[in-house]
């Protein structure tokens, strides 16, 4: 059992904030084009077309964002864009994609990707998709993968896993971890960074949610035996429990399996991870777009339409929106976020 | 003699880059409303109007920045606006002015200001104007205004004096010197800034331009002598000495005076020089325009239609233009120099 009877879930309903000014609620970071010509979401789908085809790729999304994503997706069929009606948390999400793809295909496995993350070396990607949907079609486990660590990076949660070999039993999911935790998960070899994708069989995945997570798959299920009719949704899905699929169901069942990823993976969670993406100048800057730079060193620009001159700087960060700019340091990029809450405080909703 | 027959020249030709991107080819430091809400040229004119009225305020400029000055200072009467066919330095500028303003006023005294200097405590300043004419009138000496150093400026040139009192002779001009050198004027009570301010009976300024610069002046006299044509202007204004007031004539003549400057002065020549003249919020933060600052110290923001967020960045100047942005240091800000220098190599006559 392989890509024949495989789907793929591709969660694209991110707000992401940590790509302001660039990102917007309505332009989130997988609709943008931050790394190459296409957009995120359009690469993580043509990463999988090839192999599966455009009817069993399925896109899980906000109902704010279900209408551009089918523009930005033509090559797939428009009931294939799943639409959240609120934002409620992966666990909500991927049920509703459960019960959404089992009215026609009960015997799936399904294949959960995130929209926005970039993958390296996509054969070896796709083989250890092979090698996951196999495992998970014989055994009925819950599968994920499990990055290398490059780093003792500690915004991440961790998977720590036994024995060895291409798939492994999890023995904990581990929350983000201290730094000197960290240095000893990223030397253990036993410990992988959790990357969000995951691989099922869908009768397995509802017998796992209705032993763990009943709160979560009841509403739906409930919906989907009424006649699963549109309007119904909304309130179906507002009864369902918002919670992650990591804390409702993965680190609760006894079923889960990890595979140690061969393919690269980087979550490019902000302005500065971008910055591993780009070729450097002699002077370690990256200029996007119509820059003169003077004496500046380690600097990005992201550019937009009008010049952007630096003269004297250093580890900066600037982002040129044509009604917003940025400017940051790469080492303390994180206040982007502030920078976001402070406009929502004062009602900006023209630039969020 | 004192007001009654004094008349004030400003000097407003000036092309200033190191305000780029406020400042442009076409739109010199002089027009802009860097400080405070009107123009740093109509605040020069507002200073002296009310005591020598708009019949006696004359505007040197170039011909490419006469019409705007003209559209600026409605007030003026529109041939008062003298201009240069092109820039040759400030010793034709003011012959020029000499010949222009002779033909009515043959016994006037001559005070030369400049348009885009900032003054403080004005009362002082025009009592030391009416001394420096009443000097002028009364000796027919050439007679400057030297600043007290605030500090050891590399960048000004210095007027080294002889004796004490509110006139004082001049023993010599001194160029821009070394730090040590600096220092040591500083400290004497005998150096000052040379402020580029001067005052002069036009008999006098014409016989000493006669003796020391007679290259400067006599293209505009035979000019002159011939109808003043000013068809004729420029071809006698191509034939002058391109030269400076200092080096033609100041350097050289045995009639030149000081008079410690009462008022207080600055140049206000870069962005970082600008800083002294704004409140700091309690990070030390300048804002002009819409902003948002995340654990950003020491920095100054003059921005425009745009929000400009800045997050974890210290000592920065952010000038936001609808063209263009410059991201610079406080304390590197001589690099905006160079931006200009660039921007001409490639031809960006836009951003120019």
């Amino acid at each position: 059992m392989g890509a024949g009877s495989t789907v793929i879930v591709v969660m694209a309903g991110g707000k992401g904030t940590r790509f302001w000014p660039r990102s917007r609620e309505r332009r989130p970071k997988q609709f943008l084009p931050i790394l190459g010509e296409r957009n995120l979401l359009a690469q993580t789908v043509d990463r999988v077309l090839p192999t599966f085809g455009p009817e069993r790729i399925f896109i899980a999304t906000t109902t704010e964002l279900a209408e551009e994503t089918r523009r930005l997706l033509p090559e797939l069929p428009p009931d294939n864009v799943i639409a959240e009606p609120e934002g409620r948390n992966t666990a909500p999400c991927l049920a509703l994609a459960l019960v959404h793809i089992a009215r026609k295909r009960p015997d799936a496995v399904m294949a959960v990707l995130s929209a926005d993350h970039w993958i390296g070396d996509e054969p070896r990607f796709l083989e250890d998709l092979d090698l996951a949907a196999r495992h998970a079609a014989g055994t009925g486990d819950l599968v994920t993968f499990g990055i290398p660590p490059a780093y003792p990076e500690t915004g991440y949660g961790y998977i720590e896993t036994e024995g060895e070999g291409p798939v492994r039993r999890v023995a904990a999911f581990r929350e983000k971890p201290p730094l000197e935790t960290a240095l000893a998960y990223a030397a253990s070899g036993r410990h992988f960074w959790n990357a969000g994708m995951f691989v099922w069989r869908l009768d397995a995945f509802r017998e796992e949610l209705r032993a763990h997570a009943p709160a979560v798959l009841d509403p739906l299920e409930a919906w989907a035996s009424a006649g699963a009719l549109p309007g119904d949704l909304p309130a179906a899905y507002a009864r369902t429990e918002a919670t992650s699929i990591d804390y409702a169901l993965l680190e609760r069942s006894r079923r889960v399996a990890a595979i140690p990823a061969r393919f690269r993976w980087s979550d490019v969670g902000s302005w500065p991870a971008l910055l591993d993406f780009h070729e450097k100048d002699a002077a370690g800057n990256i200029v996007r777009g119509d820059a003169v730079l003077v004496e500046a060193r380690d600097c990005a620009v992201f550019g937009g339409a009008r010049l952007v001159a630096l003269a004297g700087v250093e580890d900066l960060i600037v982002v040129d929106e044509p009604d917003a700019l940025l400017v940051t340091r790469r080492d303390r990029a994180q206040g982007v976020k502030q920078v976001v809450d402070e406009l929502k405080r004062r009602g900006r909703k023209d630039l969020l």
